[in-house]
């Protein structure tokens, strides 16, 4: 067995309300300068919490988070320029985005080391002040991962921060808090964590103690998602997804996604298409690429959606991306880079830019050329 | 969904020879007074390490454990006095009780707190001193738990100690350092820890966020088991029971166990039969008094076990409990209480010790009266 390291927030809350619990976080009560990152639509939520945090001796900032798309570069500086403290605790709650930034105010605070001097693998050199995530989305799994991910505006190039110290300290996931999230971010964002769940279990650096999480993640989301999508007040259905994403999140880590997120990149950084529905367009027809360099791992994708054990394994794995196909459908997402005003002409640019992706790239199962890459596109326009 | 805490180490490194990584770890080496406490039959595989660590600016001790039975107060306090410094990281690298008493060591280093007055839920104020956890058992999952079990030598009582102080903040799980562990011991300990998982699954307070790990421990340490026990060195099965262990591990903070458990108390404390075989030789049958209590579950334990889903649910539910009869006998335990020496006029006492455990007697599907136990006991006579 290849070895391994799993990071994960030392406490993990799981629960309906638990984000109610942060008025006796130990962080938070030992800290004297705290920062709240709150999503716009959660701001009534958690004001009441932050307020009654608030005392002589503890200061608290809330950044009120509503900047449409992925977070910039100068996004981010401007809300570190913000800060009126340097935080000792970072709270970030929210949506990938969020809580990105989130982590990255945190790991940055003492301004030891500028943004640009981070982007990369392991490049952040410590964390002193505690971080908090508290997802408001089924999504990134960036309340359990290493990873924040932002937009060079100036290149148009996402750009990834890969860093242990991104790794929160703890973690509260609320499904209640998920509840409003409109259907169509539900959508997207559901099928973001699918894709990191099966590119984790698909990947060429597949290990057993991440398999188990992402077939949870998988068989939690296939079985939810379309639920959550026609009814966001199904609790069940976003307790699932909740628990789904954070797996999601967990294998984001130790073995992360692969071609179908290398591919969304240009759809991200070009079009400004959101991450989740960039994923969500690229997901069956990149699986439908992969499986025949490892057919035994895809069938056990394909059982995990719910597809009966019965038919060859071919039979049984064609049923599986299309299952993704039918759930992107019956969520109402577009499967046609098309309808999202892609330009046939950009297809070689996009598969470029996928090209220089070879973080993700080297962990797919079947190599991936530019020409592939094109063929990819060109089936989805 | 209940809301529940998942308390873990913030790191777990697994993988063959990982154990070697201790030489970059960073609480190590930020330290300047390191304590190694070593199982007596790893010192040689451990001296190269430690003596690597140790510097101008840092010292290490390093503690034998060659300790028989379970940890006393009094060993633990002679192991306390034994410290040339107050240690900044603890290294525990052994079994069960040579973890146990690693994790306290950590937690009491200050001295602010006695033993005595730990005893018992969350009664440890804080631990300064770091912890590393490294298992050379399959087994009692401290590694990942926040448990520790000394033995009050004068009252003859188990008394456990929980908190979340004694989580570690970073494990080791590393196969090949359990490749010695003689056939009794891989069998014993690996029981120990089938039943946490099993423990878990049919407890009272089950939670899904748990379920994973125990059923993925179940699978792994019924597939894998007897394999280990007839040939100790085969790595792929270790590797197995390492993971299977870690598992039962997490199942054992925010779930815990039940009745087997409870009931195995009085053999360790009044007889000194070995934590593992009491459990071992109590499982099947309190398995068996638990199912009418919660059918689903137990057939869900026995389908991770291995039996073939066909027949009614009472048909694979028993063939589950017999299976772990006959794995118990293929490693060579004995599963007569009359074998180990107990007398049957002390069966009562030893329904009395067991009724004091409500802790855990409370997570049973179902209400153990003292007159259940006794006859839990005399079937096993």
């Amino acid at each position: 067995m290849r070895s391994i390291q799993l990071l994960q927030p030392a406490k993990v809350i799981i629960g309906e309300n638990v984000v109610d619990q942060l008025t006796e976080d130990e962080l938070i009560l030992r800290g004297s300068k705290i920062l709240f990152v709150v999503a716009e639509p959660l701001v009534e939520r958690i004001k009441p919490i932050s307020d009654n945090l608030k005392s002589e001796s503890r200061d608290i900032q809330t950044i009120i988070y509503n900047f449409p798309g992925e977070p910039t570069f100068a996004l981010f500086k401007k809300l570190q320029d913000s800060l009126i403290f340097t935080p000792d605790c970072v709270v970030g709650i929210g949506g990938g985005s969020v809580l990105d930034c989130a982590k990255l105010l945190a790991a940055l605070a003492d301004k030891k080391q500028a943004l640009e001097d981070v982007v990369g693998m392991q490049l952040i050199n410590e964390r002193a002040t505690k971080l908090i995530c508290i997802p408001t989305t089924s999504g990134t799994g960036s309340e359990m991962s290493p990873n924040a991910i932002l937009l060079n505006e100036k290149t148009n190039a996402k750009s990834g921060i890969i860093s242990k110290y991104l790794v929160p300290d703890v973690s509260y996931i609320d499904p209640v808090l998920t509840i409003k999230l409109p259907p169509r971010l539900t959508a997207e964002t559901g099928i973001d964590a699918l894709s990191h769940c099966i590119e984790a279990y698909t990947n060429k650096f597949a290990h057993p103690a991440v398999d188990m999480y992402a077939l949870e993640g998988i068989r939690l989301i296939a079985a939810n998602l379309v639920d959550a999508v026609k009814d966001g007040d199904n609790l069940h259905a976003r307790t699932a997804l909740s628990l789904g994403s954070m797996y999601g999140g967990i294998c984001l880590g130790p073995v992360n996604t692969s071609a179908v997120h290398a591919l969304s990149y240009g759809l991200g950084g070009k079009y400004h298409i959101s991450h989740g529905l960039a994923n969500a367009i690229l997901l069956a027809e990149v699986l439908a690429f992969n499986a025949p360099a490892s057919p035994e791992r895809h069938l056990q994708v394909a059982l995990a959606m719910g597809i009966k054990n019965d038919g060859s394994v071919e039979e049984i794995i064609q049923k599986g991306i299309q299952k993704i196909r039918d759930m992107a459908l019956a969520c109402g997402l577009p499967d046609r880079l098309s309808d999202l005003g892609i330009q046939k002409e950009d297809i070689p640019e996009l598969a470029d830019i996928a090209m220089q992706v070879t973080r993700l790239l080297n962990n797919n199962p079947r190599v991936v050329t530019k020409e592939d890459a094109i063929r990819i596109y060109e089936k989805l326009y």
